[in-house]
């Protein structure tokens, strides 16, 4: 087996390579966006990647490029691992791309070090995560995963072109998205390793961290409204201003997230005072609400907590408040045995496995409909993602990589025992 | 005299008439901007009301609308009385015109009488008061005033007319604005009567209020900057969100205004939280400020507590600060001698002379570098103008008549007295 820091080193060094043209769309910024020539040229690295570690390789109709490591049986079940491959526009070198590197630098040191074991392994790159060119996200995981509707086909990116007509310029079939779709007795397990795109782990000097469950959601728009009125000729006594009004109720999510447990987050992203002039007393005020937690339960108890905190501001100050739910995203738990085996496989290698719900979406979130997932995340330095300034330590993949192996060996362990009972 | 009733329905009534076209430019709703054939009109129609009533008409350079009583003596210096007959876009009757009616009221009512006094009467119809026009406000009293700058006459509106082409458009002179300034000694003192514009009145059920001054005011811009971040992946202990910030800020604005004296009133008209999105944490969140007290020292002295206010926040948040002052008007006191004759005249006709600050500007605030100056408010429902719904009610414009009628009797005594002093 090489060097664990060899492993690391090359990892990242592939995503930088990767994070310019033609790799990129843009020569001055990265942007790699679905079935764009960057790409066509980023699935043509990789599979060269791929075919000197000894993996068959091939593009499904879904335009995921998928490695294949055969176990010790020609067409066993597969652990698949991997992540997407296309970024957002001005997006950073790692998000998604370190993934799969480190899912192809796996195979690479079991392959160096003639180990076959009694799964395949699969690397995937998925093609379309970030939705940065047609409107809808994860698309390529849904379609891997069974639950893509083909009416995507029809969305338009903003040249008009139609995602079905992207296909066929990929050289693919237009048609056949659900030809992508895998039987669930083929795949073993999902594994993706990602960024953390938070500061969690820098802020607890961790290196990696292992996910408990990507976050349940819901986004809320607030609007108090009172009475608009002359900044200069209304008494303070006979306002009925909004503003006072959203003011405690931005405090009350801060105070009353801050105090929850679950991984527990709420933010007022967006605030807006109409009519919005100086020399005005605002008639309403509006909040966007974004609120996520670990389970579904800690996330409805929190909204409810801040709903009767609006409620009790509005009935105090004589103002008329509208809550309306505009999204509820449910949890999607990584699966608790195979989380198991992570968690075991990061105190192997010295490290403390802090478990950390992911507050963003990823595709292991959708891979969950079709086998056990789990998720390792990679620490970032500020917590920065989306961004040209994203950035990881090349010890920190290297350590990504050491876990990474260890998950794959306890799992070997795991199978050979069920085997053995199975045989007995 | 004719009954009181009668001047306070005719003054009313004549708003009412000049409340749609040709009075106005739209068919729909009201709007008089300054040198339109809506103004025009306007002025046709006072003129006949005001050579009715035995004064001598003419417009000034300015397009100012001056009706003259004359005195025992002619050439006596005049007392003023007028406002404004221009309005905003959708504007109310009664915001200017009622100021002017009620001058040409008075008049009626000593020409009626046959009442001379040892000063001359001139009313006033001020072209442009709310620069609904042009970008300039209270071109027209500045001219008057001789305070105008003529760079206005290069000033366009919207539809790239400039101010001088307009003036020869209503056929006066393109570059006389200076023509219009009047002489100190042939103005004794200007009086405007003028809806509220604000509730205090109605709350404290008064017909009519004196104003002491029209408020110092000052604007400013707040704005509080953080780290932007994901709103999934940040946990609440490591945001720097200004959001919660700016919330503590409009809540001390509140409570440090509520708690002040001499008229005080702070104001966040507009607050905006970048890049605002449901699931990002704002980067900055920035706050207008506008706070009007009676007095500059009041005022000050509540910006300045603010101020303290604000950098406490950030530092105890650890954020940045920036406060940026964007415009600072100077109090214009009534004059204390004059108002206390128009108070004295409230008191003499039964009703109970309350005092207060204007929170909005008005023309009596130009003509304070011209002359004396002294202002009447008269209650308008709910507070409201620059809105159709912009109402007052017959028996209050009544009230303001007598008051009138009762301050210009004062000030007569009062210069026969003084004439009597130096006449010894």
């Amino acid at each position: 087996m090489e060097p664990p820091t060899a492993l690391g080193l090359r990892a990242k060094a592939r995503c930088d390579q990767l994070g310019e043209a033609p790799y990129s769309e843009a020569d001055d910024h990265l942007v790699r966006r679905f079935l764009t020539a960057a790409h066509r040229a980023a699935l043509d690295a990789l599979s060269g990647w791929m075919e000197a570690a000894g993996m068959g390789v091939h593009i499904d109709p879904a335009a995921n490029l998928i490695g294949r490591y055969e176990g010790r049986k020609a067409g066993a079940p597969a652990l698949v691992i991997g992540s997407h491959i296309d970024t957002v526009r001005n997006g950073g070198r790692y998000d998604g791309a370190l993934g799969v590197m480190l899912g192809l630098e796996c195979v690479e040191a079991l392959s160096a070090a003639g180990i076959r074991l009694s799964f395949a392994i699969e690397v995937i790159a998925f093609g379309d995560e970030e939705g940065s060119r047609f409107p809808s996200s994860m698309v390529c995981s849904r379609a891997l995963a069974g639950v893509v509707d083909e009416q995507v086909l029809t969305m338009a990116d903003g040249d008009g072109v139609t995602l079905a007509q992207a296909l066929i310029e990929f050289g693919l079939p237009a048609d056949d998205l659900t030809g992508a779709a895998r039987e669930a007795d083929t795949v073993l397990a999902f594994l993706e390793a990602h960024i953390e795109q938070g500061p969690v782990l820098e802020a607890e000097d961790l290196p990696i961290g292992v996910v408990s469950a990507i976050a349940a959601q819901e986004r809320l728009k607030v609007r108090f409204s009172g009475t608009a009125g002359h900044a200069g000729t209304t008494p303070m006594s006979l306002r009925r201003d909004p503003g006072p009004a959203a003011a405690e109720a931005i405090l009350a999510v801060e105070r009353l997230c801050a105090g929850g447990e679950d991984g527990l987050v709420g933010t007022v992203g967006r605030i807006e005072a109409l009519p919005g002039a100086y020399n005005v007393i605002p008639g309403s005020v509006t909040l966007t609400l974004d609120v996520r937690a670990e389970t579904e339960a800690a996330r409805d108890d929190a909204v409810a907590e801040i709903a009767t905190a609006l409620e009790a501001i509005a009935q105090q100050r004589g103002l008329e408040l509208d809550i309306q739910l505009m999204q509820s995203l449910p949890a999607s738990p990584c699966d608790p045995t195979l989380t198991a085996l992570l968690s075991n496989a990061v105190r192997q290698i010295g490290v403390t496995p802090r478990k950390l719900a992911s507050g963003a979406g990823h595709d292991a979130m959708v891979m969950a409909g079709l086998c056990p997932t789990a998720m390792l995340f990679i620490r970032c330095a500020g917590g920065i993602s989306h961004n040209p300034a994203e950035s990881v330590k090349p010890e920190d993949v290297a350590i990504a990589a050491r876990a990474m192996l260890a998950f794959i060996a306890n799992l070997e362990t795991r199978q050979n025992a069920w085997e053995a009972e199975r045989g007995e």
